[in-house]
This record gives structure tokens, C-alpha cells and sequence, in this order.
């Protein structure tokens, strides 16, 4: 059968029917060749081979995903056989095609491609450890970025074709950028299959809808429609129509009827993606059958569980195999993907030759090609962060929009973006272009290109911060990018930050209206208990700096960490410049910024309510110190010996931390704290911190009462002590 | 202009041409009476006053959000005037309409809707005191449901549509399991506006898709389409054709070409979603000009901020009002609206008239919709809970089941969901009936009816959470929703989990596969830092049972709290009984499970691990004390002197706390800890917990070291003790 282009709701295709264990009782086995010059016999045992494969992996630690991995047999062969560019022994060629498995726990479908298909790391050793003892396998129940070949970690639906969108809109970023006339030296192009949950996934649908706008003519989404799920058939909680809606997400559609057999359908199916005339990004709706060939085909069970010894068995012996062999892979098999390093040599080859030239015919644009592949930015780039700043109140989200303005104007590497906060966000900079199709005519009047470096992401935080990952990945240090909105959405966006953590993504996020003082907008937009979540999180930097310097100390920080994502996050209202902060302090994470030798009490405090504790201080009867602590991430990884230098709780001096959010995680640090002990209020920025009790007469009583239990003993050791009551209104 | 049921993308429409401020310069304004019997001329004097309110409210503390709410006058109009069924003086009427704005920036919308229908709360004072400093304002920055008529808190994107269908969802359960012929005692109708955020934001996406796969056909979504956002117009990010999409999502759409004027279109637009031979949930899409009327008509610029003195006064002058008239009323306009309140007595008086009937002709059916009225349990409810459990190793996941299935099962106020995981959390109970469409016939074979009880969400964690806040917020008590997932995807619920914090809203959260215990899936799908958020959360009680005597405790505990959602979290793999536990134990948060009068030390343990500790307290050459610690949140509400018992760091004993999340949180109650500080790994569940140090050997060696550096001063006073370190691989 061949592609068909017919629009209709797929979900009408019956199955099932004149099938045994999904495989067509009159199954077509014609021996001419396939359109690639390779028998249907041939093509067959290939993807008998790879069902087969599959099902042993799974057996033999009774554990794993076997039935989406086998019914994509297919789809795998038309991948890595006939349609990406890539280069297995080089994998990490800059302009190969990209493939995310956003269906992730399909993890076995990817082992095995990239196994047959030649990569050096995936030895058959290698591919056995799935879901053995070993903590070096390089095959974990979903696939993981620092593995060869993977080029994100996915598993949390809906993530990967978010990231995939990431990747396309990078490939179309550099290639508006850097390629000219007869010197296409990014070409490439993205692929991503997704099952049934990405669908759903409410970070699918946003992403499917802005790539749809974005006319991402570069990326290919296979869907592995096998209309089951862990609870059953789809249609049990799932009735759209699915490629209606894609197509108004506006998406070109093709369906595959037979995905289990049909290779030459889905190639051609694919080819089209590559066609250079379209206008659309490509969905391939593919009908497969999950564990197809089994007797548990078609059926939820196959999905996350083994098929049993007797069910494999049975396989093999249908498909006429030696059902006592495992493991096996007959020589024709091999033979029909030796060729595939060789093939992917070449084309490393050819590009490098070809970037050669662009190199000698474009020597400025050249060497920026360089720098951007080798991931470098310019030595001095913090030269461009002003050495100093007006010194009137600013709220900390301009104080941001100074800082990076001229970095992000200035060097290529970063784009920024938001969803939909543009006038409140304040990250716009001289002369920036909105990165649109450059077709695009919106009603605004606003232009772009694929050149543009600021992105609308619209109401889509969700989606914002998954495309940054993908942004990010396509290559180290070749794009950071930079997303905002209000700090309280980051919780929207938290399944994806996690993503970018997990992965150690270099992503700088920037959270604005942090803190109860967003003001009369109230409680749904007040983040009272969010930074516990970021400051929990491994390979996070969460950083609240408290005014213009101490933002600029937040780039520093955030540009140079390597390893994670970090988020910064600023105020809404305005602050003043306390006079105290340093911006080298904030790289430590916590520093002192008042010091007194014999001191009664060290008062610590971040972000927007510094100046509250430095003005405590004064007004303190006793002596107080004060520390500014921007991050508990980069506070713990400074010596023991700083960390009590800064703190010197071991001298007997009591700390506490003033920050109107909850106080969890302080308490490592601090013995008493003026936090929040609820929700906020939806208050006007200047009656809110009145209203909960952060005034400096209330919070200096508060202190002073505190310190003098502390001193009489009325306090237990380790009995951190809440020196706020929630409002009783 | 009559409503029209062309269906074409809505995009298409110009507008602005022809036009002033939005208004039409050629504007019809016939003297003949509307098809309601009030003269076109009154409705425009009602709507220019609706729009005049609301721009001298934002004008009083020069803060609001008054664009969106200025363009949906009419929808107001056809609202709250010709359409629902409520009744304003007895504003939790059961059968009442419900109403949702998702969209919950345009608040002064339904403010200034309540004022002028006469709920009793919104006095004009009241009404004043919009964005002022008075705490105790019924006016917050967005609607709040602490206050009259105000169903649910909205203002996150896309949460408040996905409440709707909640609340339709609840309305059609009972309506199909306790009406009877000639007695629909439950017939009401939900609506809900939302802005072009939620058409955008995954949540909404999730929603829109879900209820037309349910054909809610009493769910009726009015979309305020005015293009705008906060970065421009809507075709900056959105191209798709919404009203394709939301057809291929299963929904009847109808377009208002006119939202500003036409509110003889609107209602009878409306008027078809009352329609009882409708099959699909109704979407209108209304053209509408954010802000129009003001210069500043259709533009992003009306829409979070106030328009401006200049402007106000020039937009009355425009309709011909007095400039210097401020919060003018007139009396054609208080006239307009007097008969609301009388109204909706009237029809709360049938409605009474005809329970009446209904319970004598129905006595058993009619007493029990009586106790679901009322939000009554049965007395004895918790008597369901077995007294004991088998002894044998048990996945707290299956112990949850026995604990939970008779309840669920015995009383109807339970409906439990899955995000499609209805294998793996264990939630069902005996003859369960699915929630689904009557007609509806899966492939599956599964059959279903609104008088389901389980609900299959699909994979779609994030409104499956905000659904239950809309089925739980029906009606106090009426309903109690249970959801399930895996702990890590409740971080893709958090959103939600969090807006049913913030409203204290009583649903109880199954949240299964916590800790690294979830194995081989790897470290996308164990939570190592997510507890920390929903300990830091508000109202929330986040609870980690340990065996199944724990997990009946955590059962008693969550449905008797009424005061927010409970999460109970729970194991996949299989963990002992411990035999030490007690549930009554667990409504205290901790509690002492192994005392020693002269301890050198409390091991603190909670969940899956709790077993660890008890064992590492055996094998201790030292005396050790083992605390239970299933809740942060219970513990916190005990009296100091409890907690003291319990934790008995007073006396000088450290506590070491062993569990394999972050300690984020854990400083609080211990001095050192046995815990995770990077993300998990891929590894079977009998290799992980080794693999990051949870073995009983390797943590006894850890605890006696720690305790004799602590005797010895080697550990500073506060500084707490990380007792493991990230594995080197």
C-alpha cells in the first residue's frame, strides 16, 4: 500500500479484522523488490528480526516496554535505514538530522535502531544491560541524553515533541543566519515520533499548535497510532478527530494505513518531509499495532510488561524462527544495515567540505559559524554588564532588563523569549526581531524572520520552557536560551525545568513578579511556596537577587553555569539599591553584607526584602549582623569553612531569615524566620507586606523578643521558630 | 445580526475597519424592541454603562485589568440578565447555573454582574473597593470563591474552563443517578468564559479535548475573541483555525459576528446550549473588541492597565454621558436588572416545591439526595477500613486498595479518576461503573454512564486535577474526588493540586510510585524533589504512609480533612508491615515507634523507608529511638509539647532523618540526614536503593559515625549533616 493523503478521522480504520496476533491472515509477501531496491522478503525478516529482538529483550529480566517498540518495527527501518541523515560513527555531526523519541518508554525501539544501525557505544553487550544491575548501561528504561546517539532524555510525555519543536526552530534560527547562496551549511532536518499521550498531553497540544504557526517546515512528527493506551483502546477517553485538529493546528497530514508491514508508505511519507517546496510541518499519522505478531497484539497488555516466555515463543515459531534461538540476528539482516557508518561518513564528509569553502567564500560569517559549533562565547562578555547603575528605586526586573540588554543585543548565542509578557517581563533590547515566519502578516503589524533571536512563545509557559531545552540541546553552547514569565507560572512550566535540570540543559529562566509583592493581582499569582520546589531541585541555580548588582552577580552566575538550568528571579515592584550588595558576592551564593564582631543575631535575607533586614538591623537594639543569600545552590557548593564564615551560627549566634515565602529550606540555615505561613492576599504591592507582617518596626520587635528567648533558653536547640502568624482576616 | 452557525476560521474577520474606538461608525441602534421586549436603546444604555463602570473602577487607584471585561458587556447582559438560572439572594441555590470566568483578569466583569443583579454581599461600597486597601475587599485582582457567587477562584490560564467541566461533570453524574421521570431535581446548565489564553494553555487543551469526548452537552463555553494579548495580536503566536479545532475536539460551535452589540445573538446563541436534543458541549465564539469604546479599543494597551483620565471622559462624552459623572447609575439601568432577585426566588421556590415531591415519591432515593445536599458521610463511613491487613510484603499502592475500595465502592459521594494508569494505582473496587457517555462504545468493549463512578481522565494529569477541584467545588461535600497518578506526574497536575490548595478544597490525591523505589523507569520518573513542593504548599496535607495500618490512618486523615486536598503517597514496590505502626499514630503527622528513655539517637524515617530505620535501629550498637513521620502539615497543627515528645531534640538527642527525596524541608525536625542530593538512576528496584546508599549496613556505619562526631562537637550546632554522597558514576 502506499501513503494516502486522504484527510478523514483515523480512529474509523478498523483493525483487527482477517488478523491473527495483528498480523494480516493473508499477509502480502510479494517477492519483487521495494521501492529501495530491497526484496519485500528481505524487509520482512528485518522487521520480524526487530519484533523479535524486542520481545527477548524484555524477557530477560522480566521487565520492560515491549509492545510500542515492536509495533513501530517499521517505522524504525524507514528511520534509520532509508531517511535520516546521520552518521553513526560521528554521532555527534552538527548538521545531522535530529530524532527524538518523545514516546519515550518506547526506549527499546531506539537501542535497537541504533545497535543495527552501527553506533560504536551501543555494543551488543550494551544492549543487553537493559534493565540489568549495571549502573553504566547505557540503555535505562528511557532514553538519556548523556548517551550516544540520544539527543534528549525523554519519558514525561509530551516532552519530546515539545524539545523536537525546540530543535527544528534551532535548525531554522541558524540556517536563516548563516547559510547563503549555494552554501546550505545547516540543512537538516527533525523527526519525532509520539504515541497516544502525547496527544493528550496538555504540552503537546501546545506544542503542536505553535509549531503549526511557525510553519516549522523542517520537522516531521510520526505518530504511532495504535489507538492504545494503559487503560485500554483510546477511544475509551479520547474521541477527537485527531487529524482535523492537527491540520487546524496547521500541520500537513498524511496517513499510513499499514504500519506494520508498509516501509515503502512511510518512506515516502517521509520524503515528503524533506520536500523543500512545503509550507507546513509534517504529521505521519501511522496505524500500527502495538506488539503486533504476539497474542497479546492490540492489546494494552503488551504495553508495559513482557510478553512471557510462551507468547515469544509462539512468535517465533508464526513467523517460522527457531523459537529455542535468542537473541539471533541472521546475517542477512546485518547485511542489509552494513552500509550505514560507511553512508554517514560521506555526508560528515561532504558538509565538512562544503563548510570549508563557505568559510573561504564567507571568512566573517565563517568564523561566527565557527565559534557557534564549538559552542564559544566571547572571552569578555561580561564586559558588557554595566559596572554600575542608577542608583534610584528600581524594580529588579528592570534592573534586569540592564543588565542583559547589551549581552543579548550584542551576541548571537542568545534568544529570548516569553509567554506572552512582553510589556511586564521587560527583555526586549535595541532593535530586536521577533523570530515568525517570515510569511507571517499578523494583524499587529509586528514583523519577523527565522533570523529573530526573541521569541512570543504566547500563553504557553508549559511549552516555553520544553522548546528551550530543545533550543539548547542542538548543540552545547550553541544557543542559550533565555525564557520569562512570572516566577507563579514556572510552576506551569515546572515539569519541563525539571527536564532541563534532569539533563543539565544550560538554560537561563527569568521569573518576574516574585514574592508576595506581585501585589493586588493576589494568592493565584503570589509564589509563596514555588522556591522550595527550585531550590530542592539537583543542578538548579535559583537566584534571587535583591537589587541592580546583585542581578548583574545573577548573569555572571547564570551565563557561566554549564551544568543546569538557572533561574532568576526578580521583583515585580521597586527596590532600592542598598548600597551594600556585591555582585562577586552573589556568585557564592550567600555572603555578609553587614558584619559586626560581637553580634546578637545574624539576620539573613534575599531578593526583594533585603533592604527589610539591612533596615532591621538599624533599627535593632542589639547587635545584628546581616547576610545576603541570593542561592542555597551556589551557597552549597562553597567550602564548609566560608559557609561558616558567613553564617557563624557554630559561635553561638543565632540566625534568622526574612523572605515572604514559606520556610522550608531555611532552616538549614537559619533558627527563627519571619516567613509566610499561608497563602497570600490580593493586596496592592504597598499595603501587602504591611498587611502579613513584614514592616521594619514589627519584624525588628519580632527579632529582638526572639533573641532574648533565644539567649534565656525558651527556645529548644533545633526548634526552628515561626515568628509570624498568618493574618487572621 | 442573528447568530450564525457558519463554521470558518473566526481568524478571517476584520475588524477595526468602519470603526471608532471600536465602535461602529454607522452603529445600528434601532428604537424597535429586542426579541427579549426592552428596546435596543435601553440595551445600549446598559451596556455603555456596564463599560463606563468598569473604566472609572480601574480609574480610582489607577490599577486593573478593565479591557477584557469593557469588551464582554453584552455576554454579561445576555447572561446575567436573559439566560442563567441563579438566584441572587440565595446564591448556593443547588440547582443553580453555574458560572466560571476562566479568563479571571476580567474580574470587574462579574463584579460589576453581581452588583447590578442584585447579589446582597456586593454592596456598592463593596464594589468600590476594588484594588483598595482594605483587606477585607469581595473585590480581589481575581474572583475568589471564599466570596458570594463566585464559584471558583480562577486567574492561572486555562484552569477554569477545565473547573467547568468539572462542574459538568458533576451536574450530569447526578443527574443521571438521581432524577426520575417528571423529576429533573438536577438540570442546571454550566457556563464559562474564556479569553484566548485558555484556548492556548495546555490545561485548556487538555479540557476542550476531554469534554467533547464526554459530550457535556450541558457545558457551554463562551469565547470572548478579541485577538488581543498582553504581546499583541493573538496571530503573533496562534494561527490555528479555533473553531476547526475545537470541532475535531467534539464540540457544536456557533459564531457571534457582533459580541459588542448584538445581545439578541448572544442569547440565542446561548438559548441553544439549553437546547435537550443537543449531542455535543456548545462553544460560542464571539468576536469582541477588548477595551472598545475607549481610544485605546482592540489594543493590548487596555488591557492590565487603566485607561486614563482623558480617556474615560472622552468615552463618555462618545455615548453622550456626563464626563464628570463618576460610578453614574442611571435608574433605566437599576431597573433593567430589579427583577433578578425575585426571579431567582421564584425559581428556587419550584425547585424546592418539586424535591419535595420527589422525596415522597422517591423516599430512599430522596434521602439520600438529601445527605449529598447536604454533604453528609455516612457516620460510620470509616468503619469500611479494615481493622487488619494481611501480613505479607505490600506495594502501599495495593494497600491502598484495601483500604479504600469498600468505601469507594459502599458510598456514592466518592469518584475516583486515573490519568491512565488504571494498572499500575490500583483504584478500583468491585462492579466499578465508568463515567463515560451512555452512547459511547469503545473498542474496548469498556462501557460506561454518567452514572459512572470511575473516571478515565486519558493522559492528562493536569486537568484531571483541576476537574476534580470543579466536581469537588459542585457543592460542599456533595462530591469527594479521588485522582491517581505517579507521584512525578503530579508535578504536571501541580497547578491545579495548587488552586484547590489555595481554595481549600477537599480532594483526595493518590499519588503512587514515590521515591526511587519506582525502579527501573529511572529518574524522569522518580521524585527526589517534588515532596518538597507540596510540603511547602498551603493547606495542603501531603502524606507518606508506610504500610498498610499507615495507609488506613492516612485514609481517616484525608477524608476528614476539609480544609484543602490530602495527597497520599504510596509505593510501587512491596514493603513489609512493619507491625510497629499504629493509624492513629498518623493523624499526628509522627509519631514514636520505637522509644528508648536514654537514646542516643531518633531515626526519623517516613513511607517506603520507614523499615530501613527500624532495622538500622536494631542493628545500632548504640540506643536509638525510631519516629514514624508520615506528614509534615499534621505534625505541624500538634501542640509544641507533642512535638517535643516526639522529636525529643531538647533533651539533647539528634535525630537523623532517612528518606530518599532531598532533605529540603528535613532540617526542621533532624540534625543530619540519610537522603538524596542529585536525581535518581535506571536501575531495578532491588539494585536502586544500594545504589544510592539505603542499605541497612552502609546506614548504620553512616548514624554511628554521625552520632559520635556529634558527642564529640566535630558537627557544628545547626549545621545539618548530609550523610550520603551522589554516587561518583
Amino acid at each position: 500500500m502506499a501513503a494516502a493523503e486522504v484527510q478523514r478521522p483515523v480512529q474509523s480504520t478498523k483493525y483487527g479484522e482477517n488478523m491473527t496476533n495483528g498480523i494480516l491472515k493473508s499477509e502480502h509477501k510479494p517477492s519483487a523488490p521495494s521501492g529501495k531496491g530491497t526484496s519485500q522478503d528481505e524487509i520482512q525478516l528485518v522487521l520480524q528480526n526487530f519484533r523479535i529482538l524486542i520481545a527477548d529483550l524484555c524477557e530477560q529480566f522480566n521487565m520492560g516496554h515491549p509492545g510500542s517498540a515492536i509495533g513501530m518495527a517499521a517505522m524504525g527501518v524507514a528511520l534509520w535505514k532509508y531517511t535520516m541523515k546521520y552518521a553513526p560513527h560521528q554521532p555527534n555531526w552538527f548538521n545531522r538530522d535530529r530524532f527524538v523519541l518523545s514516546n519515550g518508554h518506547a526506549c527499546l525501539f531506539q537501542y535497537c535502531n541504533h545497535y543495527l544501525s552501527g553506533y560504536k557505544a551501543m555494543t551488543w553487550e550494551q544492549l543487553l544491560s537493559y534493565h540489568s544491575e549495571r549502573p553504566d548501561s547505557l540503555c535505562p528504561g528511557h532514553p538519556e541524553i548523556e548517551h550516544e546517539g540520544i539527543e534528549l532524555t525523554t519519558g514525561p510525555l509530551g516532552q519530546g515533541i515539545a524539545n523536537a519543536v525546540g530543535l527544528a526552530m534551532a535548525s531554522k534560527h541558524l540556517a536563516a543566519t548563516y547559510n547563503r547562496p549555494g552554501y546550505d551549511v545547516v540543512n537538516n532536518h527533525i523527526w519525532v515520533t509520539v504515541g497516544d499521550a502525547c496527544m493528550q498531553e496538555g504540552v503537546g497540544c501546545e506544542a503542536f499548535s505553535y509549531a503549526g504557526h511557525l510553519k516549522l517546515t523542517n520537522l516531521t512528527c510520526i505518530y504511532d497510532n495504535n489507538q492504545i493506551t494503559c487503560d485500554g483502546s483510546v477511544d475509551l477517553t479520547n474521541t477527537e478527530d485527531v487529524n482535523k485538529k492537527m491540520e487546524a493546528c496547521g500541520w500537513e497530514i498524511i496517513d499510513v494505513e499499514d504500519g506494520i508491514n508498509d516501509v515503502d508508505g512511510i518512506v515516502a511519507a517521509m520524503e515528503k518531509g524533506r520536500d523543500p517546496n512545503r509550507t507546513k510541518p509534517l504529521f505521519i499519522n501511522v496505524r500500527s499495532i502495538i506488539g503486533v505478531g504476539s497474542a497479546k497484539a492490540g492489546q494494552a497488555a503488551s504495553h508495559g510488561a513482557p510478553l512471557g516466555t510462551d507468547n515469544v515463543a509462539d512468535m517465533k515459531k508464526a513467523y517460522g524462527w527457531d523459537p529455542s534461538k535468542k537473541y539471533y540476528i541472521p546475517e542477512k539482516v546485518k547485511e542489509f544495515y552494513a552500509d550505514i557508518p560507511a553512508r554517514g561518513d560521506r555526508w560528515v564528509s561532504e558538509w565538512n567540505q562544503l563548510v570549508e569553502k563557505y568559510q573561504q567564500a564567507h571568512p566573517e560569517l565563517g568564523a561566527e559559524f565557527q565559534a557557534r559549533v564549538e559552542g564559544r562565547l566571547p572571552a569578555d562578555w561580561n564586559k558588557l554588564i554595566p559596572s554600575s547603575f542608577p542608583t534610584e528605586n528600581t524594580p529588579t526586573r528592570k534592573s534586569n532588563n540592564y543588565v542583559m540588554k547589551d549581552i543579548v543585543e550584542q551576541i548571537n548565542t542568545f534568544m529570548v523569549g516569553t509567554a506572552d509578557l512582553t510589556p511586564s517581563v521587560n527583555l526586549t533590547y535595541k532593535n530586536y526581531e521577533i523570530f515568525n515566519p517570515p510569511d507571517l502578516k499578523p494583524i499587529s503589524g509586528s514583523v519577523g524572520s527565522y533570523k529573530g533571536r526573541y521569541i512570543h512563545y504566547g500563553i504557553r509557559e508549559h511549552v516555553m520552557a520544553a522548546i528551550a531545552n530543545g533550543l539548547a540541546a542542538y548543540n552545547p553552547g550553541t544557543i542559550i536560551p533565555i525564557t520569562s514569565s512570572f516566577f507563579m507560572f514556572y510552576l506551569y512550566a515546572a515539569p519541563a525545568v525539571r527536564m532541563g535540570a534532569l539533563q543539565k540543559i544550560p538554560v537561563i529562566h527569568v521569573a518576574t513578579h516574585d514574592s508576595i509583592g506581585a501585589g493586588e493581582d493576589g494568592p493565584t499569582h503570589q509564589p509563596v511556596e514555588l522556591a522550595a520546589l527550585y531550590r530542592a531541585m539537583p543542578n538548579m541555580h535559583y537566584i534571587r537577587p535583591a537589587d541592580s548588582e546583585e542581578v548583574a552577580g545573577a548573569w555572571e552566575a547564570a551565563v557561566n553555569y554549564k551544568q543546569g538550568p538557572s533561574m532568576i528571579s526578580v521583583s515585580r515592584h521597586a527596590l532600592p539599591q542598598t548600597g551594600v550588595t556585591k555582585r562577586e558576592g552573589v556568585k557564592k551564593g550567600a555572603y555578609v553584607v553587614r558584619e559586626e564582631k560581637d553580634a546578637a543575631v545574624t539576620l539573613i535575607s534575599v531578593g526583594a526584602e533585603l533592604h527589610f533586614a539591612v533596615k532591621v538591623a538599624e533599627a535593632l537594639p542589639i547587635k545584628a549582623r546581616v547576610v545576603s543569600f541570593p542561592s542555597h545552590a551556589l551557597f552549597q557548593l562553597q567550602s564548609k569553612q566560608y559557609q561558616r564564615e558567613v553564617l557563624r551560627r557554630n559561635e553561638n549566634i543565632p540566625a534568622v531569615v526574612i523572605e515572604p515565602y514559606v520556610s522550608l529550606g531555611w532552616e538549614r540555615y537559619a533558627d527563627a524566620g519571619l516567613n509566610m505561613r499561608s497563602f497570600g492576599h490580593s493586596l496592592p504591592g504597598k499595603y501587602i507586606y504591611d498587611y502579613f507582617g513584614f514592616n521594619v518596626e514589627g519584624m525588628t520587635k519580632k527579632v529582638e523578643a526572639f533573641v532574648r528567648d533565644w539567649q534565656e533558653g525558651a527556645i529548644g536547640r533545633g526548634e526552628f521558630a515561626d515568628l509570624l502568624e498568618p493574618p487572621s482576616h
